[in-house]
């Protein structure tokens, strides 16, 4: 899948996790301009509306918006060709002169919430995530549902409060029963919980009535962006019985500032790790439907798992294409998370709810034992994936410190 | 509560169920002209940015948009004052010939959605409609789950699928299990059902990190809409462990054309029936926290239930309260549904899974026996509620017709 590409004339970049075969997606700002949309190349931003502009580019206006969307709805072609257009700008040294005044220092900038979240669903496709939930929530019961392995189960989550990397996140109050106890209590979460997810950008929209099967992935969905999903398990044990996550999660979901294109993960193909049953005919992929992603998670500083995407049980492609076989529509913007990325080793567990067992068996981060997060702890998602340039790419990192509630 | 307020002018909506103390929100195409902002009275449509601009209105400019979200976000010292402007020029004799020529026959025109959906929660706050369907899904278990009476059980539903009355439904496809199959199966549904509800719209938006306690319904919430919530029993039954609702209700939520104003209910408060145990402190509410409005399913041009809103057990303050009570936020365009209407009479269950006690009574409707819908079925969603005006208001209808998978 080695791609050849000229090395990029940006400093710093060619050999970075940045490289010329990453070029994600974001929305900026910087001093006290607008903010509009760049593209990540080492450690600059290429502000891309002055470039596009003065080439006189058709599309020049998406880049001018404070969201990513309108470029999101333009759909496979025109992702295509900006992205070769971008590469060409990026490679050619004689296009230096043009795209050098609008190259930013990363640090000098910041990063928005990149795009307009319009449905958010969350799966649950780690076999090893949701057995170890079922064997902590429900210990005298079979770990996996029955439907588990016939479908990739999800449910929707509040869009509204879906937050760019970098946002504190409240610690949240509700309701909880505390077990033995006659009635529920109410206060802030005592179990509040981090997971590590990757997220999925729709692009282009699917008409009411109809499906996105499994082969047109691709044609709607743009990119992917770190996801974590903070949640609340006591609350969301005492809620989730029988319509499933609520306030457990509602209080938000934090995503990267950068969206990485699919284009950006073509060498990053791998085969599943299979499915038995075989799955209906609507839910059948060939080889390649996985993809070899691997994620850290940082909590204050510290690498406490390193779960593995590979070791998903359900493709990206399966959940688009059962989100869609009731004929639900497709929104510019819709986002659907692969639920807790869990590997079969300890040391890949991508939620504090399985590190620490249910909190029953304390890990030790910087000396100090832990089960689940403290006020002011900051935790980070970083991945990486081999790019098509032959090393490897990194995904724009989701970071939020825990505010007291 | 009854208010003295002058007769309209308007001919044929004096003591109509669109009288002057009703004036409920859409918008509505006319002709070729863009889609704007309407307000019922009679069976007239008051096309308001032509009058609003005439008397040099400062917010004319929302009525002129092709959804009601502009005039949502002015809030509710907003809505009030254009109520009492539109109430002036409607009962001034005075103002008929600047409002005459702006009014337009409610047959000549079209409604289109009217307003965009930010996220859409749907509770489940019927203690008949919860106690049956646990009777019929779990018919070993205790019908109520241990929390339900704590709390308003709620999830998230699609925003992106929400429809204008009128729009067809397609009947969904998707994975269920027969009773005794050794796995699943794919077709369209064989259990599709209807669900007869409210919709609270959110006008005015909170802050990430707040809560909008119990007495600040009012002035987050703008007004009420009857609400279709289709669902598709045989998918639900067998995706719905442990995540909820998904695709067995993501295909289609129907909403009416009218959205009804707080205001326009301020003689339909009620007190709730009653709730034991006494909630939590941040769920307790005051008299007349419930709604006495009157619901009537009509299936095929036959009324098949007639569900009261009076007896439903948690209140909409009680909702928007638990739905902030983890300090998410609220955005323009919110809706959340009050969960299926049933009371506890037989005649008064708001879903025919309730109505054909999970298929297993057949009904009769127009000489035929039913349980769950057939192709070409229409449903039809009618109200009415006690106006401040001393006799009775009318929601818009919400209707759509079943069309084949």
């Amino acid at each position: 899948m080695t791609q050849v590409t000229r090395p990029t004339w940006v400093e710093g970049a060619a050999g970075s996790l940045f490289d010329i075969d990453n070029l994600p997606y974001g929305v900026f700002t910087h001093d006290d301009e607008p903010p509009r949309v760049g593209v990540r190349i080492g450690d600059q931003v290429v502000d891309l509306a002055p470039v596009a502009a003065s080439e006189m580019l058709e599309i020049a206006h998406v880049f001018e918006e404070p969201s990513l969307n309108p470029l999101l709805a333009l759909g496979r072609p025109a992702w295509s060709a900006i992205r070769t257009w971008l590469t060409a700008l990026l490679t050619d040294e004689t296009e230096r002169d043009l795209v050098g005044p609008s190259l930013v220092p990363l640090a000098e900038v910041a990063m928005r919430m990149p795009f307009e979240v319009a449905d958010y669903v969350d799966f649950y496709c780690s076999l090893d995530h949701a057995s170890n939930v079922g064997r902590i929530f429900r210990p005298d019961d079979e770990p996996l549902k029955p439907n588990w392995r016939h479908l990739p189960a999800g449910y929707h989550g509040r869009a509204g409060t879906v937050v760019v990397s970098g946002t504190g996140v409240r610690r949240p109050s509700g309701q909880s029963k505390a077990p033995g106890a006659a009635g529920p209590g109410y206060g802030p979460s005592s179990r509040l919980d981090m997971e590590a997810e990757l997220g999925f950008v729709v692009g282009a929209p699917s008409e009411l009535g109809s499906r996105v099967g499994v082969d047109a992935f691709a044609d709607h969905v743009f990119g992917v962006t770190l996801l974590n999903d903070w949640s609340a398990r006591d609350i969301q044990a005492w809620e989730y019985v029988p319509l499933g996550p609520f306030l457990g999660k509602s209080f938000a979901t934090s995503v990267a500032g950068w969206v990485t294109p699919l284009d950006a993960l073509a060498a990053a193909h791998v085969d599943l790790p299979g499915q038995d049953p075989e799955p209906l005919d609507y839910l059948r992929v060939g080889p390649g439907a996985g993809f070899d992603i691997d994620l850290e998670v940082v909590l204050n500083g510290e690498t406490v798992s390193r779960p593995p995407y590979a070791s998903m049980y359900w493709s990206p492609a399966q959940m688009l294409a059962h989100l869609t076989v009731n004929g639900a529509s497709l929104r510019t913007g819709d986002l659907f998370g692969s639920g807790t990325i869990s590997g079969p080793a300890p040391e890949q567990r991508g939620s504090l709810l399985e590190l620490s067992w249910g909190g029953t068996e304390p890990f030790t981060v910087a000396g100090q034992e832990r089960t689940f997060l403290q006020d002011g702890d900051t935790v980070t998602l970083r991945a990486t994936a081999p790019g098509t340039g032959g090393g490897r790419i990194g995904l724009g990192e989701v970071t939020g410190t825990v505010l007291p509630g």
